[in-house]
């Protein structure tokens, strides 16, 4: 017999079919007994006359064979399976836990060891499915609108934006650096398709243990090129960000709702960074002494714009020349560059802007960073070429992960997370 | 005045326009100019007054304001701008060599500083272009077949391989290695979604310096549970091909035609491992000695079966137990593992079969092998809690592009390829 999956069974009311999934809930009762079973498209109840029982434990592979009834009142797409047979496929072991009760779970962690057992819980189903859409949906928006996918190198001989914070491969007896950004590569293909993004490992040796940041995470980047202002950059992520809202609305339904959560997306506000940092100062009191917005700070000036507009995402442009990497624009306002971050609920999930495209400007920013543009020259070769006015950002998939679903950390929109902290796996 | 595409130029004939690009090609004549123009849609043709010409550098990016007149002679798309006014954004240097005059390139080469510029050459613009497309299909295919994408990390604490060939990365004071596979990662998340599939770096620390062995490439992996037989595995992977075969007919029609490629797909034979060496040793009277086929023999096979059937790809099957890792699941013919490889054109270019599932047996494998499943700790858990029967491969996608479109190596394949050699960027 063919396997049937689940979400199939409707079409096959009073027929004999195969089931094939893990045990995800067992009672045995006096004279029968009653089962829930997982696979990948849901969940089914199955009804197990006494005769054919058996102690069943969770998590084993199992296969049933037995005719499908409608049943109003299954939880589970209205009908029942009245098993005929039962094979079990794998015994499970004893649970360190019993996965479906929520409250018995050990909180996350990343020093649990049982992660590739909690990540069969439904929560970790629910997030890591979203996960897998979001992407599709960045992908799809992005090629739909003339942008070519790239894969590039993530081990480069040394780093863009400084020496600090990158980890070191041995490479046949010498040092190579895991990439902390494909910032050169994006800016060397606008040059080949004006238009590319990618999806990668972006890795940070980030000393601090907080719950945003991760050693590894998956960086969305684009960048794109012939831009007439930083604005488009802008106006292509809230269009990014607008498409996988509705696309999520479609296909994530029952993860959505499992979690909590609803997505309602709206324009999203520009304010500028001096702007930010007044009303932060107006309406809170509090004055930075250190230029760059802090944890506190991005959580204040959401608050305040999601008070005042309904947006959970806010745009802050025209950051410090002097906080941001060299090849960032500047603008004609003194000491401002062309560069933003997004919040989204409190938190950076975004850094981008418009980047200097011509070669001596180039040159010059390099060397008014104090470094020297010998070391660069790879980096610079592009920009001798022909270099159009381009820009692009970078999100933090985890980051925008946590946000949207209210998770405790970024860790736990990671599969198998990375921090500085000891981990298991 | 907003920018006109150049693929959209048919629909403005008679109208002005204003364009931008790069200069592709430019003669300075008597009387006026010629230019063609790239962009990320193609190519233009446009014709410059002797008043208004300037004298313009390959690769220049410029924007020119002019009239759209049909042009029967013009190879593109049958228009042409005849120039009104010409402003150069960003200047070129003086080329290193003419970039779009294939004889005079140097040939690649990593020790080529020049890959950020004969990137934008046309043969490489159609490599990347269809790279693109096929990993969108190979996503598609998977996506609309029940497949979750995942992502794994790919700093992992010790290999399932083996301890050699791994490159070795400095973690906070400890070391961790970059991931030869997502092996594990994938074999778990059975657990969680059944199928699955990740598109990832995959690192390889191969001394080996042949033209197909790169130290970092890109893994398509999948892997998927509840499955009869391995011929589940290679029969996915054989409509993964033919899904992509299709998608680059309908998507890249001229990238093929600019690189001499016609892409016909045939059913894939399979051949047992035993009779591939038998018909080596009868029609080409050639025995090996050890174990496993070498280059010659896989480009040998391939050739055969071709002449046979047609068919440029081949499925080799039950390779010998002894050469597959501990995971793989013995036949029932003695010494035979269910695992199999695909040849294209003569080289392998896929490495799949079915796994063990049945965690007792798992760890008498792992002790046949000679290691100890202590150190298998965090890989062996899911086995503990009910894993189906499943199995998966990876295909290299450098070398599916090297074989498919005939270039002379799989760094060929790679933005910035990675190998052994010493290398630029």
């Amino acid at each position: 017999m063919k396997r049937v999956n689940i979400n199939k069974l409707e079409e096959f009311i009073g027929q004999k079919v195969l089931v094939q999934g893990w045990v995800s809930q067992f009672r045995e009762l006096k004279k029968f007994s009653f089962l829930i079973l997982r696979e990948r498209t849901g969940y089914c109840q199955i009804f197990i006359p006494s005769g054919i029982t058996k102690s069943l434990h969770p998590e084993s592979v199992i296969e049933i064979v037995g005719y499908v009834k409608e049943e109003k009142q299954s939880r589970y797409n209205g009908v029942e399976i009245v098993a005929e047979s039962i094979n079990i496929i794998s015994e499970a072991h004893t649970l360190p836990f019993p996965i479906n009760r929520e409250e018995e779970i050990p909180p996350f962690n990343t020093l649990n060891i049982y992660r590739p057992l909690t990540l069969r819980k439904e929560k970790e189903r629910c997030i890591f499915k979203i996960q897998s859409e979001i992407i599709y949906a960045y992908r799809e928006y992005l090629r739909n609108n003339g942008f070519t996918e790239i894969q590039s190198t993530k081990m480069s001989k040394a780093g863009l934006e400084s020496g600090a914070e990158m980890f070191e491969v041995e490479y046949f007896g010498e040092k190579m650096y895991l990439t902390q950004s494909p910032q050169f590569y994006k800016q060397m293909m606008v040059g080949v398709y004006e238009r590319v993004y990618e999806i990668g490992k972006v890795y940070r040796a980030e000393g601090s243990n907080t719950n945003k940041h991760l050693t590894e995470f998956t960086g969305f980047e684009f960048e794109m090129g012939f831009i007439e202002s930083v604005e488009e950059i802008m106006q292509m992520e809230e269009n990014i960000f607008e498409h996988i809202f509705e696309h999520l609305n479609k296909f994530c339904i029952n993860e959505l709702q499992y979690l909590g959560v609803e997505l309602k997306f709206n324009k999203i506000p520009r304010i500028e960074y001096s702007e930010a940092v007044n009303i932060i100062k107006k309406e809170y009191g509090i004055t930075y002494e250190k230029i760059g917005l802090n944890t506190e700070a991005e959580r204040l000036i959401s608050e305040y714009i999601f008070n005042k507009t309904g947006s959970e995402f806010v745009f802050i442009t025209k950051y410090p020349l002097s906080e941001r990497p060299f090849y960032a624009m500047p603008s004609k306002e003194e000491g401002c560059s062309e560069t933003f971050e997004l919040l989204y609920k409190g938190m950076e999930i975004t850094s981008g802007g418009q980047r200097i495209h011509n070669y001596e400007q180039l040159v010059n920013a390099i060397k008014e960073k104090g470094l020297n543009p010998e070391s660069f020259e790879s980096y610079l070769m592009p920009f001798k070429f022909g270099m159009p006015p381009h820009g692009g950002m970078g999100i933090g998939l985890e980051r925008v992960l946590k946000q949207m679903l209210l998770l405790n950390s970024a860790e736990e929109a990671s599969l198998i997370p990375r921090t500085k902290e000891k981990f298991i796996h």
